[in-house]
């Protein structure tokens, strides 16, 4: 693997490296990490890389490791940039026969995401697209309910994302974090839902298996001085027929990371929540409520969710073990291709290029549909 | 007390005789609890009323209990009809002297409700309408919290009503509740937003001390073969420029009664979810969690809190302590008014017919709204 | 109904009440509610007595009501007095034809209980004892559950009753309560053990269906100056050979009043914890734990639960309601006994004598425990 | 690092691998997986080691390892075998000049502890033991807060350890995990109390900094056939005067891994859950329980909180990141040992060769006491 970005006082570079680290399937061995030398340089030394492959820039990066031989050079790169610097790298890699990890969103716009989207079909390599929250082991047994149809159709899906880490004018006060996040030339045209209404709308259809249709959108700015949108609250509509409610925000004081999710079917439902990840509440109309937990060992448990697991139960695992699901699945499907086997199962399941362009067309049309004065405004890719 | 309506299987009357006999201070004298003259008598002997004050009709109540000694005669009737049958008797009662007390909503519809505040305000007699979850003591601490801007300005509020008991066509297999309130002419023009979408909106503009000023509604009708919708989204404006979310639905299969609510502002904000009243969770920007306890004895609970409990902390208070409290605040109100002291704190608070009217107002305001084609739709009284 | 106690500034009177007025099937007719006549005055008249039965002494009391008609005169005498003034009003009581409830423990001395129990069984009158917490309804279906042996022989009992009121010398800062429970002349033997943990062995034998035969103890003061235990730590064995930890504090600074318990059995077993009493956790060998809820409607629940409870579930109940559950089956066997028609199921349960022998016999045994050098006490009666 | 155990099949060893995989410090260069060769072999290549350095001897490892260039020699050993297969390695490698790391306990016999202890401090080499709950950030949390003095002396001390995989005979049903641990030739002279009850007394003296002085053991054996206890409840009594309670068991059907501690002072206490680790509950006498989170940028957090944090407050971290916290701190002290520098504070702790002393005196301790007739056993190392 060879990086781009994530040098020092970056945040998600260092979480994309401990979830390639973690199962020894994967070797960090080249980097661009700053677009600053210094910082590219020292941050490669902190990371033990070889002197020579510590790079300054991504197109140096990609021209040097390609003419390395194959059992030396990176196999792939993990793109972990602003979302405005995603695109390039992504494209020069996959041009230079190289695959693709992307944090997500996937582009700056959806016509750079058909495009990738597009570059991948061509060439047929992989690239992958870290929704970590899909990668939590109980999320995948939800799935995997509803793909068996365990609780009949799905009437209602409620997805709300609540942090309060924007709360205050932070970019205006050095947060590196805040600061690119908030900024339309880096962030894109959304702010909170580019940012985490992306991820919810993924998790919508990942877990319900089904696609939003149409929606309408209501975004605000609620801290002054902002640039783009910090608050919002969608009412969704899915091509069942089911309704939604999608919710994010930046500016709710006190929350941390609360994603949540509730989908219910006409016998029972689920409900999750990402800040206790081992526990899935099944809900039965007629019957108590039921408490699945990850790496627990009874029958309950589809392959799926157990696979991505690596303790029993009781042993809580996190954030970094689902986004290293991500990097597992991503480097197993890797391997299968390299050795001509087909990946057999979706124990090896991981978001795509398709789910980046539906993650860039949900930001377009939330902010078509806040703008607009009509109820509806449909989501088209 | 006089009971209208409330006999032998019905549901919400029962609730309110546990209510008003909890504190000892209300006395069931007489009732017109049925509109069939066998169930009216049998319900009547089952609650030890004297044989002459069981009525059959609610007009005959009136008349005889208004010709009894004033020492004698009840002081007001409680209502426990279905909506349609709430607007007569009140009037009736309110025409002849007697203060009045009705489960809501107020009435059937806005007009009746307007009808009503205006001969409150005519004779100056009271009205109590028991939206239960205001009577929670944790409720009231939230409420006194914003109040005393504790969390600067309000940017966001949820809250969420979802329950499940309405996820098959009951209405059509004997379900006596299921089946006047999903009826048009009994229940009014909506059936999920107008029994349990008001408490929401109620508890919304409670605990805040906002206004919802416009909406966009989502209503559905999710069980084929029911006449009234059974579940909505309601995105919401607030008079200070907040933005909410109500969600109200009776097909979430496997929830029970999970009202729900937070409400965010610049600093910190509040959760308090019904089916564990005792809790209020107090957010904060920079500082833990706190868990405000019902009961307790720190200095952080305001007196009305306190005042609305019956136990130390603890010993768990529920719905029935919460609606008892209406009724408690109902009663010494009533005392006050007739020893001609005034009421002299919120302890003997308790919503009324302003309350009544407005909640007629958000049901045709949202069953507007979910017709039409614009996004918003102006929030009038 | 005639209260014996209970007067201004009592604790437990004030809940004897709301627990008898809830279901409309109990009256207070008189009362003897303080040895201090003005406050047995006044106290009266806070509660609409008939100045007449308005009794300065529990002799008075009894002797004038048992003059009065017998449609008159009080059915029973509520006695909610400090432990040291349970007996004599009781034995008094039964031995002029008056039915019993008793706060518990059911005495001072364990010599007492068992005159008590005596006279009872001689006079064939009803003693009701309340230890609340065998009220709740999630409670009743904890012990049906092991009655009907589902989850295979138990192995394991864990039950905690950890308080933080007592962490300070409250008893020498005019706290009233504190004042009598720590005060031996009053409280007993023991204090932690006496007030809280016969709650805590009481509801491990009823929950279970086991008697506990040997137990070693280990009881502190942990408060500089007190005179009886603050706390206590007890091993258990029960007659089918389980194991089990009885642990009682109340100087568990932060807690409240946290009674939980935990039986395990060889397939499973349940937890349950009195602050959110609605819930039992079902927890299963090879399969999710349930969330049992009371007031549902599914087929789960033995009838004992479900007559136990007042509104669907959803709906919170609490102690009052528990406590309320004793009074009304109390109040049903009475009527059931004056019927002449046999109390024809558990549904009609409280506890009585018998247990409160068990009581006054574990304060004895795990004071004698504690004083031990030996690690085993038998447990006798 | 070189392993010793950990082959396929085993279960601690991947934990291990993960755990100083996950921050990119730590490399795998060797390992002597299995006693088995085939195994050793198979399992050196499943983690692409070098395929003259995977060894099928522990001793050959040591040996071949030392005769290596000091920057390609493996610098420590990390022995991940059955408990009676910890100690010879481990003397082995300190005399060889390596420093270890041990999974818990340190050894088969305490008298085997004492000589590691020795060894360590003769050679000045550094001795890990993964006792791996202290590695949460939470703990150490805790631990702060009682060492800063926040709660005054403290009382109680209650700590637990149910979990229910040993509910039945599975050691005779092919479990690899449940025949050595229920072997007293391969696990020791106690079942349960060696595997999680010492975790227990680890985490008891780790969190209030206090001492075990004397002991009350009732240990069993639960299930008919087993060889070894696998439940025990023990009263406690430590250096200060404070009371405890240590549970622990294996037979408490649906229980995970459900370690709890709660210690309490005279103002408040802690509260910490291992199902749920990211929380610690902090109680107050005379305020709000404070509901403090891993990863929050509050200033209520000590350093060494905050220092053992990978990701921000709300993405969840466990049991593996605990793990590599204890990893990361032994390797940070190793290079600071290795280049001159002091570690300078205690972000860089480990459980070492003192814990692992008392842990198997208190093995010793508790198997003694549940035989004896006394009360309580002296706790002495």
């Amino acid at each position: 693997m060879g990086m781009i970005g994530g040098g020092r006082n970056a945040f998600i570079g260092g979480v994309h490296r401990i979830a390639a680290n973690m199962d020894g399937l994967i070797e960090l061995v080249c980097g661009a990490l700053s677009q600053d030398p210094e910082n590219a340089k020292a941050s490669g030394r902190d990371l033990f890389l070889n002197e020579e492959r510590i790079y300054t820039s991504y197109t140096d990066m990609i021209e040097k490791e390609r003419g390395l031989p194959e059992d030396v050079r990176m196999d792939f790169v993990s793109i972990v940039t602003p979302n405005h610097a995603h695109f390039a790298p992504a494209m020069a890699a996959l041009e230079n026969g190289f695959h693709v990890v992307i944090d997500k969103p996937i582009a700056f716009t959806l016509d750079e995401a058909k495009q990738l989207q597009q570059k991948v079909s061509e060439t047929g390599l992989l690239l992958c697209l870290t929704h970590t929250y899909s990668g939590y082991p109980m999320v995948k047994q939800a799935r995997e309910m509803f793909k068996n149809d365990v609780f009949g159709k799905i009437r209602k899906v409620y997805v709300e994302y609540p942090q309060g880490w924007l709360s205050k004018l932070s970019e205006k006060e050095g947060n590196a974090q805040a600061s690119w996040r908030t900024d339309p030339s880096r962030s894109g045209k959304s702010g909170c839902m580019g940012d985490i209404g992306t991820h919810a709308a993924h998790l919508a259809e990942f877990i319900s298996g089904l696609k939003i249709t149409k929606l309408c959108a209501d975004l605000s700015i609620m801290v002054e001085g902002r640039a783009l949108d910090d608050d919002g609250n969608v009412l969704l509509r899915f091509d069942n027929g089911a309704t939604g409610i999608l919710v994010a925000s930046q500016v709710a004081a006190g929350e941390e990371n609360a994603l949540t999710i509730r989908v219910y079917g006409e016998k029972g439902g689920i409900e999750w929540a990402q800040q206790e990840p081992n526990t899935l509440l099944v809900k039965w109309l007629d019957a108590p409520t039921q408490v699945y937990r990850a790496g627990a060992n009874y029958q309950h448990l589809y392959p799926v969710a157990s696979q991505n697991c690596r303790t029993p139960g009781g042993h809580p695992e996190g954030y970094l073990e689902a986004f290293a699901n991500i990097y597992r699945n991503f480097a197993l499907a890797l391997t299968s291709r390299n050795d001509g086997t087909e990946a057999g199962n979706n124990a090896f399941e991981f978001p795509g290029a398709a789910e980046g362009v539906r993650g860039m067309a949900f930001i377009d049309t939330v902010v078509a549909s806040s703008a607009a004065e009509q109820k509806w405004t449909d989501f088209v890719v």
